[in-house]
């Protein structure tokens, strides 16, 4: 199987000194790469049994609304504070200093309706375990976490271990 | 033709009283609205010609991403300040009260490529024109802007005037 990682380039210190960021754009920028990754997350959504696609702003809109129009499935958003127009509900979660949240409509996910969550990275997994648990809150089912790019040098498993994910491409060091 | 407005539901006193906002949610979560918006979108990005999709923060990621992948066009981004992590130029634009900025990797564009831009809505125009300059400063070509809706109370038309510019629905009244 193809190794998707070539198609990621990492910039050193973004976006803070020491850190390596695994930039996603040279992904998008070779339509053999994205349709590539976008087949095997489609796999991946089929294989979940998913009715919904749930993507996290912002990167996680350009897998999800790809996905939903291959699949033809509904395509729900969850956004930083104050984006969403409608009434919305929020998560809280902790970051390396402080917090951020998370909002989604209240509208967006029906009861008994089985979701999978897309996103282009899991880093932490904090983002996504709160995603996860704003689907619950809505009355839905995470049947799974499709994600590009995976950081195995954080600990995301404990965030995630009642969940099932999916990811492409993993790198092992900062 | 069928009228796509009846997928946009519109929330009142939002983001401020006063004010309504056509929220494209309703249409993410119908499939057959999206993917009627992005068939005629994509016509349009044919008949452009265009080489590449560059897609805008936020929301314009969920219709530029769907665009590219189903016309094998490389994606590039528009972002906020900050996100991006490779060298990048900057563009500021005027708010009704203030300026704001948004940013494009310096090898996003090249010489002569030809770039339809997408984003959801066409309020005042100052986020696309901006990113039209943006283009051009890497020495490509504007050869077409698509968006879903157009807000035709506000003035967007002289903004634009040097670009050509398509929608599918248009609100006339605040």
């Amino acid at each position: 199987m193809e190794d998707l990682s070539r198609y990621i380039r990492s910039i050193p210190d973004f976006p803070k000194p020491g850190v390596r960021f695994y930039d996603i754009t040279s992904l998008l920028e070779n339509p053999t790469g994205f349709k590539l990754a976008l087949s095997r997350m489609e796999q991946y959504v089929v294989n979940s049994g998913a009715e919904k696609i749930l993507a996290i702003e912002s990167r996680g809109f350009i897998f999800g609304a790809a996905l939903a129009d291959r699949l033809n499935l509904p395509l729900a958003i969850v956004r930083k504070p104050g984006k969403l127009p409608g009434k919305c509900i929020m998560q809280e979660y902790e970051l390396e200093y402080g917090t951020d949240r998370i909002e989604i409509h209240e509208d967006a996910v029906a009861e008994g309706q089985k979701v999978v969550i897309v996103d282009d990275l899991i880093a932490t997994g904090g983002t996504l375990a709160a995603a996860c648990k704003l689907v619950e809150k809505l009355g839905g089912e995470v049947v799974g976490i499709s994600a590009v790019v995976a950081l195995s040098f954080l600990p995301f498993e404990e965030k995630l271990e009642d969940y099932d994910y999916n990811y492409l491409v993993t790198f092992d060091s900062e």
